[in-house]
């Protein structure tokens, strides 16, 4: 299959009022009705999987374009049009470990996204640095798979809390590696008692409508409220 | 059992000729024939685990210490006293993704070294900026765990081209999570011609003592070369 999709090398942002900046970016797109979802996680967590799986449901409901970040390499992007047929284009950030709302924003303007209702980024796999740059999106969502352990929250603890939504990948993996759901739920409310918590398995399916059902209610309360 | 091991808060540096000072503390140690192995990887990937299997064997030979990275939280200079009884502390790193030699360097100085034969660093969990910063080590090591996917080389190029010795740790999940270990390696040796490349299973112990007879041969040949 030919790529029909775009490899943008975007530039590290000179501004140093990153929040400000996020905010007005979130204000535009909210007059625009876009909901922007910035998707975090560990490198190898499952991401790309999750979103092939996500964006074959939310497609046949919503115009949806997607941003997929990466130090290097396009093949997330290559996955994504070849398994959902997706608007897709890859970022590359030449070494950086995250993007910010500047990064974000030459992004969106790559992409193109006015006649757009959703817009996913798929942050570079690191729980660190992504956590402490506002990017402007609607709500931050992060996925936390059952090999890493359910000790995470306790170590990463600012990811789990500027997440609105985190997902529990690999659930199917779960007794393999020994990762007890209810604790890690602890942990993560302890973190942010507002957090939203899904566990699914990508590969498998389940879970997934839950997830893409949530998402929807996302979209539907940004664009009318 | 109660905790007698430090806590340090590491500050951040204010140097920026990182790697000029970590060619400084790589020769003084050279000196002292102090081995110091940097150990980096994604978040949970298990190298806590397998610092608790490498140590129980190297402890037989050699004086050992350990310092455990984390932004917050003790829970793995616990697990290592708990398990090795070898000497360790904790540093941490107040939110800062990546130690740097002038970091390692106040973590050295707080655990002591003058007795020691070998210092482990276990690095903040993070494939992208650790990879950026020469901590002064003998060596750098790394660790990628099977769940976290073969395409990982593709992904985050830069610690696999700085990794002298490539763990690759959960080869008892291999199978479960189609891991090619062959298209792995392939990938690795076209990031770093000269890598090291040792599967494990931390868990089950496969590997592990081949892992720790590698390791007591660069020892032996940083002492003595």
């Amino acid at each position: 299959m030919e790529k029909n999709y775009r490899i943008i090398e975007i530039k590290e942002s000179v501004f140093k009022n990153n929040n400000e900046r996020a905010e007005i970016l979130r204000k535009e797109l909210k007059e625009k009705k876009i909901f922007f979802l910035n998707l975090m996680s560990s490198p190898g967590s499952g991401k790309t999987t999750t979103l092939v799986a996500l964006l074959n449901i939310l497609k046949q409901k919503y115009k949806i374009g997607v941003m997929e970040a990466d130090i290097d390499d396009d093949c997330d992007a290559n996955t994504i049009q070849q398994k959902t047929g997706v608007k897709v284009i890859q970022l590359h950030t030449g070494g950086l470990c995250h993007l910010d709302s500047d990064m974000s924003r030459q992004g969106l303007d790559n992409l193109g996204i006015d006649n757009l209702d959703l817009v996913i980024l798929e942050n570079i796999g690191n729980l660190v640095c992504p956590a402490e740059f506002d990017t402007g999106s609607s709500i931050n969502a992060m996925i936390l798979s059952t090999p890493e352990g359910d000790d995470k929250p306790l170590k990463y603890p600012l990811i789990f809390q500027v997440s609105d939504l985190v997902i529990i990948n690999k659930i199917d993996a779960m007794e393999f590696f020994k990762f007890d759901l209810d604790k890690v739920k602890e942990r993560i409310l302890r973190r942010n008692p507002k957090a939203h918590i899904i566990p699914i398995s990508a590969l498998h399916g389940d879970g997934v409508q839950e997830l893409a059902d949530y998402i929807s209610t996302l979209v539907e309360n940004w664009k009318n409220n």
